[in-house]
């Protein structure tokens, strides 16, 4: 299943960059859950390239949901939506069709599709397909919210700028999710913008860490001993586009730590157990401990950049120049985010369900 | 699907570490793969405590193919290989069933299981449950050179001290499979077992870092969306018990990269498109490019430590003290690379029969 | 994975009868499999209600491919196929809400989404959303062709009228995909429409048998043990709507026959190996041996009946009178062949590609 | 996943008729299921070959639980048993390895595993390999019971002597679970055993239909538009060896009946919903009404039989005869019967699961 992610709770994506439309379906989503137009629309927003440090190509993300929502609630059958491309401009891309674009897909795509792909801004592999996954997992969101799980995703590292962690989790999820750019230290949004206005000014483009904590999750969520949470939500999180790290908890710092430091002590604490560090990240055995579950993705730097670059004609086999016009990003980080907490939402709504039954979502 | 991985070439996991056995069925396998039960031998003894630097449980794994494998080849059915436990002390566990043990399992197998789960040495979240994974993983790897695939995985990094990057891909591959501590720099081999008997001797454990290279996959492989080859193998690798992170090519270093560096400029050498760099880690997009794969995993710190930690009585809810007792390695980090071996080995036997038809591992 | 079929080219479903629309997500499909538009049209005709003996409701079918084809072809990507519904008439259903329909899934789907179904004209389970099947499926059967592989249903049964069976199979196939009331004598079609005319003078419906032939496929397509050839095709034939019953080869008829008869002996002829009877319907232990692949399905008579039928009120608990009003069918029998041949179509190019790789289809 | 099946609850079957075992691993069946061997025993007892109508090959089929299971209950991990072969006598069949047995996988496991599979006894193919089914089966069955759900199957027809229908649900599944040959009418038993008696004197063999009762499923179970209960069952019942037909209610009954006969009229009984009839088999759109889901299988005749058949030496291509030797049963109807139930009760168990979670098995 190669687009589709799920068993209970699924999520499909479809569509190219400089087709008609992108799209996603979400099946199995319990019946009854409130779907806000509003609410995808903001998250569609926050997606969306903007302001100063964005690509110039602005699209309203206009979404249609053809299926699966009635009287402003889930019916419990697939929900599709369409998001229309428009403001496509393929002329930018045609010209350059034979030099791979070093850091895409250009010439994998060539090699797996032999030439058949839609290659026209980077087709199915551009960051545009996102938008699908970014409205079907809206309400995956909104469905936890009710259940009072709280996704909340900051702009950990950015150019090369770091924000300060997260401290008191529920206010800061609020935060951020209040946030265009997404961070918990109002200097690092300054700091940050700035590199990232000096890459632009060079041609080039930053990458950084996104940093989520996930509240209110009930315990014995994970499955071993190859659905572990953490083997779930890396295969989710691996497919956002430039993400090329993920870590739980303390993650690649656990390597260079004693076991004594690393076991986080469990403690009674409000007659529940708790943890009193929280390195393993909310999950032991890849199961939930009820701890908030903390990971990190790293997020390479925007591929488009308009500096010239050695590549390849793959059509001709030769060396050659390029230098990549068109609109891009020198910053995707801050776009990421909306699309990590939709995936990893979509995600957990399939463990509970398939742990608790389809119905849990809504207390039915 | 729990306990079980792939689409086409699947692998699934059961056992305990004091029940009967642990055990392991791959199906899929094409037919008419050589099974040789030394390098199988050979592979469990990798994963094997072993020596002064490992628990004192000493099994010899002997294991027995049920079903599968007929004149010395794969079948093309089920292989079930069953390795029965032997030398178990239950009794070292019974008496502090109720102590959740910090940074294992104990307390969410409990929440999730409701106490009717097999506690004895951590059942089915011990890590004698690799076993099988190992033994079935030692198929998939032969099958895989066969085609020119190899898989090596060193110690990148263990209690603190590192030891040398690939350099010589497919020299450096032959001398870490060749070794039981699997480090490129003999130094670093004595630093490290220094670390780990320090650690040992202060009653405490050391993680590390294992980074793993593939070489000789065809370009290609892997899925949009979800099922890119980071996904695939993340999803497999963080399975592997002790694994909180996983990056591929230069991973979290790339969050502070600028895309001109980042990218993988492309370029024509001896007839075929390579990339000068490997950031990547060999995938662009999600895809193969041709180029080596590249994924370092963070391993956490053994959680059995002598030393006296602060946990609960998951019985009756109160706060506690525990000293683990019975064996335990002061490290796995050694251990593990085999394991990941293996879940790589499976996962890429799965995407190339995906890829190129069940038949193509065997060339018929 | 709900409305979700098929592993290495999966197919999805999304809509609603009175919703915006209905459709269907292709996957997996091989790059560069040529897309007929016309061939797409003249399918969904196939399925549509038309003339004396259906609804008088009359939609065109209209579809969109919003992505996943590009300059005529396949792209390797989600095909994502939208049919707009149009002419719907939701005051025909509002007003008898609460009385679950006789033989239709009113009742069922109330029990199962607890109300928040899109009840409208069976939402999901009306035969409507077939003709995203159908859609897609055009592209499957389109993609067999280019192999040499022939999918070919006649009704065999409708009615109480009997059709003969399959003679000459390439030649009956090309007939019955000629037609548009598929059968292969043409007195069975007019005594077949007298009986469904009759039945609508009644206020009634009929039901029938639809025979299909599959020739062209290689030996050796089926997986021991749970996905065997029949079991896949069953799981996808008792998708369609209204089909109770599926058998292959002599089916039923093989309880009373003897193995001596039942058995199919193998002969040698023009150097291939072949059965001299078809009793197994070309599939010997799950697998295909060659011979054309040949099952029957039995479709329930329409439920939508204007008779007064004894019911429920689900709303508060009573029994109830209901006469169907509104647009409705006295025979689907004929329109279901288009189905069958689409669900059957996307599951054989499922199975070829998890056998030969993905690329097979397309002689790559 | 080939010979796997299921989602939330799955089974996994593996072994050979000749070799070391055969058996089954059961994977995510609720924690805190009571496991009786004596059960488990009265089961493969029920499938085993006995008496004078069954082949001569007895084995006593002593199962080991390698795991999953302590202190007499599942622990919510894998189950595996193995059952390993004894008595097997493989001197029988290497002779005639090249001459393909009409009716059985010889030639399509030869064309599929280019004669690396194991031949000896049919192998994978070999009705031994349902052995490891009706073990793990014989789990799901008990833990159905607990929760009020039974499956009953009969003989509905054998050697062409018909039992009388399901009559009083409850009493009579418990007369059918009761007895070794499942009939409702013990007249029937005289006359279907002198049906395979007169067969088997005549060196030939014979079949019949399997008729199953669920009682007790809530309403709301299956799925649109693929995983209908009647897809999921039909998937699980084709993977039975010699099952070649499915049908569910009055199936394909159903196809001569008119819609106002053919719908179940809804009716108020005892203040729930029933029908009045159930032509359906308690199924509608799908999914369940609440009433007893009721299925028949159709069995093929033993393909073995001991007169002289025409066949092809599927070595050189050559024509040939074969007269099979060896142990076989002129009927495996009566055998197949707890085949079926297991199935049944595996699917069931994980379409609850996904319905309503992995504890509802057990009621925690």
């Amino acid at each position: 299943m190669k687009n589709t992610f799920g068993s209970s709770v699924a999520l499909s994506v479809f569509g190219e960059s400089h087709g008609a439309a992108v799209g996603a379906v979400l099946d199995g989503m319990a019946a009854g859950v409130k779907v806000d137009e509003h609410f995808i629309r903001s998250q569609l927003t926050l997606r969306r390239p903007a302001g100063k440090i964005s690509t110039s190509r602005v699209e309203e993300d206009k979404f249609v949901i053809e299926s699966g929502v009635y009287n402003g609630r889930t019916t419990g059958t697939p929900i599709c939506i369409v998001i229309p491309n428009e403001n496509t401009r393929s002329g930018d891309y045609s010209a350059t069709r034979a030099l791979a674009r070093p850091g895409h897909a250009d010439y994998t795509a060539y090699c797996k599709y032999h030439g058949f792909e839609d290659y026209r801004g980077g087709g199915h592999f551009s960051g545009r397909v996102t938008a699908g996954v970014v409205a079907a997992g809206a309400i995956a969101i909104a469905a936890l919210r009710e259940k009072g799980i709280y996704i909340g995703t900051h702009i950990s590292r950015c150019g090369g700028v770091s924000d300060r962690p997260f401290g008191d989790m529920a206010a800061d999820i609020a935060v951020v999710n209040a946030k265009a750019f997404a961070v918990l230290d109002s200097a690092s949004e300054q700091n940050m913008l700035a590199a990232i206005e000096a890459a632009a000014r060079d041609g080039d483009s930053v990458g950084g860490v996104l940093e989520t904590a996930v509240t209110g999750l009930p315990e014995g969520v994970g499955e071993p001993f190859f659905d572990t949470l953490e083997s779930v939500l890396a295969h989710a999180l691996f497919a956002v586009p430039a993400v090329k790290g993920v870590e739980f908890g303390s993650g690649f710092a656990l390597a260079d730590m004693r076991g004594s430091a690393a076991n986080d002590p469990f403690a009674i604490k409000g007659g529940r157990v708790t943890t009193v560090t929280n390195n393993n990240g909310g999950i032991n055995g890849g199961i939930t401990n009820g701890m908030p579950v903390i990971f990190r993705c790293a997020v390479k730097p925007t591929p488009s950049v308009s500096l010239v670059q050695q590549t390849v004609n793959i059509m001709d086999g030769t060396d050659a120049e390029l230098a990549v016009r068109g609109r891009h990003d020198p910053c995707i980080v801050h776009r990421a985010r909306v699309v990590v907490d939709s995936v990893v939402a979509v995600a957990l709504c399939d463990m509970l369900a398939m742990r608790f039954g389809t119905d849990w979502l809504v207390n039915i």
